[in-house]
């Protein structure tokens, strides 16, 4: 069986755990801290990042997130998560690569610094001037992902794709985290409904990161 | 026919070069500065960088050098470079993301900030600091594709792939700006040799950024 190495708050764990849920591929899940720099995860990924996907019966080693989701949509025909033409595609891909470079690099990252690593490893306390604009960028996210959800059903097109997943997997973590307010953002805040009641999303929204407790909306399908 | 919004040296931008030459792919070259943020170009692309692949004849536009890779890769079939079985891609996938992502951010990036941004945009003298930290990191680099090459006639397998095309890429920009010490590396450079001779590569080691010159043996196929 596949192996996940991850932590409960990585969000390119989790857009890869939403793939497998989509595609229907069981797998187990290890807890990786990369911060620690285990050498023998280091050993298995030089870049020391998760998430890693092992098949030790296979011998197979897959790395980075989105060579793991092209991976499965190579490999299982059920539910397309890149559909369409490849004009279609490469808008799936511009989106996935524009969520993972900034709203990770924005608004994610730094929150994942401020919130959590400071917690759990330098104990020094967040830096409110990085919360702050951080919170800020997360708004303009917002702002962007309701102008696509007016022109489009689903954030690449007419049909749920990786850049749905993609998003939904950063701004769950940027929600654990309290970063995100969602008040004015009706067309995200119903997407948004919609991708935490699926099953491969409900199974991480009652996981808990040691130390630090997501707000009470988080997971909520509703909001309240 | 696709016009390609670029600057010289951008090292998404020569990735897709690369990758248009190998596959045949015909295209102009439009001079697009980002830093500049015009208005038409953040339109066109809302992340605002380079590259765009532009088709007005069919109102086309790709973003996102992977997607343009991917893009090509799936409507050519000419000269495969995510070869092989769906391992196989992986592992070329994964090292298209580390060159661009850590090749990029530690090396090649902090080069185009000092020794290009601030020459051409702020006219602040570069930080010696940061460059000479660039000029570290990027040896260590040198050292893993050195052991990928110790293993492998190409850096993702036996044959040439994507992940040759986006490191010689970001070298060639990091080349071009002086940061490689290419002494003590003789797989790299010896597999750089042949990467420099390809058609699709000689196309732009003539080219110059204004202001900036490369070093002498940037050109230069056997370095000398
Ligand atoms: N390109 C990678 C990025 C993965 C990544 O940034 N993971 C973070 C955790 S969310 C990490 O491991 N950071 C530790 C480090 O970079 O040292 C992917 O898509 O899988
Ligand atoms: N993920 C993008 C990255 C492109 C990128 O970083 N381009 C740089 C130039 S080398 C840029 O336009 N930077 C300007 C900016 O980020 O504002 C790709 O692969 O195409």
């Amino acid at each position: 069986m596949w192996q996940l190495f991850q932590f409960p708050l990585c969000p390119f764990s989790r857009k890869v755990r939403l793939m497998l849920g989509e595609k229907g591929v069981e797998h187990g899940l290890v807890r990786e801290s990369p911060w620690l720099k285990r050498d023998e995860f280091i050993d298995m990924n030089p870049a020391g990042q998760t998430p890693v996907l092992v098949e030790d019966s296979k011998g197979t080693v897959l790395i980075d997130s989105n060579a793991i989701c092209e991976y499965f949509e190579e490999t299982i025909d059920r539910a397309p998560m890149i559909p369409g033409t490849a004009v279609n595609r490469a808008e799936v891909r511009r989106l996935v690569a524009w969520f993972d470079d900034r709203l990770y690099g924005e608004v994610v990252g730094p929150l994942i610094e401020e919130r959590m690593k400071k917690r759990l490893i330098s104990r020094d306390p967040p830096d409110t001037r990085v919360l702050r604009e951080a919170m800020k960028v997360a708004n303009n996210h917002l702002d962007y992902i309701d102008y696509l959800l007016d022109h489009r059903r689903w954030l690449a097109g007419p049909v749920l794709s990786l850049a749905d997943l993609t998003a939904a997997a950063h701004l769950s973590v940027a929600d654990y985290l309290g970063g995100i307010d969602w008040r004015g953002h009706k067309q995200t805040t119903d997407w948004y409904a919609v991708m935490k009641s699926r099953p491969s999303f409900r199974s991480f929204l009652g996981e808990r990161m040691e130390v630090i407790a997501p707000p009470t909306h988080y997971d909520k399908v509703d909001f309240f």
